[in-house]
């Protein structure tokens, strides 16, 4: 009998060119298929929920493989898994759900963080995981720009174009909520989907707004647009952390 | 007119084989001395208050070197040798020194840290900063056991021999302190000295104690006996982080 099995993976993107299976294999999908071939002998294909860019971390990415027979147990499967695969990448937890499930399309939503790191110096132990800015921060000013967000809007002006158009621009931002703990800013956005790097380009114009650099009327215009257009800062991918798909 | 500074310096210990200069060049000491060379002209010596093995981290290592010329501020120093330092290594402060200040022999105690993460699986994200126990762990039992240690004792038993007989093996402990945030436990050690492998080889046995495989009993007759000996569990250098030194 087959059998789907869903996965949660957590990863530390600084090792691994992204999600997506390229041709030099050094990715956290081919990594996840590598191991799965190993133990079944059969090629299998995982899905994602979603890509993550080269640097980007995942402490909860979901995914769905199909197993041709019903060999091992899920909690066999996430043993035998994490046994094979390297410790930057770490299966949390694997069950069997109905072929209807798909990682990708019955995603109802998906939670991201952002990490910045406002002080001079950036400590040896955050680097790669966190964007560095040294220039004095306004973090309410940080967190007023961010929750401009909040809301369903036409977020062409803060998508990349991965070369195919995306059908819609339109997404529902649920929240965004910013923390400081001493040097170290988080942002947390839960929305139903995200475009080519949203997240990025959000905390990018977040980020310039609160350095001094950029009108929060600007940010505010540019979402109303609904249009790209006009120069954008992307925020580093070392900074971002996929921390939950919703279903 | 020649300088004496001292700097404080956090690094890494994954990205290095260890503080002390070696052959092969890759330890912190020998990217300081770089740094320094490049900037000065002149090669320059720096002096640790103390080695760390490869692997461990490093929060608030201290240093000394020699300048020949007072040419630049401290601040102009710590910001030079952070540009050519590799991101492992950051200074985070540097100031002139009387001659008299010596980064070892002016050290009157140094406080290290010890992180275990007790959990099934370890995150990806925490891989080399940690060590970690999938066995159950009685947390009571390790704290108690780690307080053993506090006073004036000889440590013969908890110390390696690094070739060279150490003049004395008695050393005082200020405090040891455990304490636990879900499946990650810290413990800290102040005390006026520590010998080679000693906070390691006191966690070992706390973490053997605390899952149960040997008798507090025993660490109390080992630490008493003050003679080495016996069966001995040295903790993994990747979850050691010298915090601070006091002078």
């Amino acid at each position: 009998m087959p059998q789907r099995l869903k996965l949660i993976v957590a990863y530390d993107g600084a090792a691994f060119a992204g999600w997506q299976s390229q041709a030099h294999r050094n990715t956290v999908q081919d990594a996840l298929e590598r191991a799965f071939g190993q133990i079944s002998g059969e090629r299998t294909r995982v899905h994602g929920a979603g890509r993550t860019d080269a640097g980007v971390h995942a402490l909860g990415q979901c995914a769905h493989a199909d197993m041709a027979e019903r060999t091992l147990s899920p909690e066999r499967w996430r043993h035998s898994l994490n046994a094979l695969l390297p410790p930057t990448i770490r299966v949390l937890g694997c069950r069997c759900v109905s072929t209807k499930f798909h990682a990708r399309f019955s995603a109802k939503g998906k939670i991201y963080r952002y990490r910045i790191w406002s002080a001079p110096i950036l400590p040896p132990l955050e680097f790669g995981r966190a964007w560095h800015i040294r220039k004095e921060l306004d973090f309410d000013l940080f967190r007023m720009t961010a929750e401009q967000f909040v809301g369903l809007h036409d977020f062409a002006a803060f998508a990349a174009n991965r070369g195919k158009q995306e059908t819609s621009t339109i997404r529902t931002i649920q929240s965004a909520r910013a923390s400081r703990i001493g040097p170290c800013i988080t942002i947390e956005f839960d929305g139903d989907g995200f475009l080519y790097k949203m997240v990025r380009l959000m905390v990018g114009s977040v980020a310039r707004c609160a350095v001094g650099k950029l009108a929060v009327e600007t940010v505010k215009m540019q979402l109303a647009s609904g249009r790209a257009g006009g120069p954008r800062m992307v925020a580093p991918a070392k900074g971002l952390f996929l921390v939950r798909v919703r279903y």
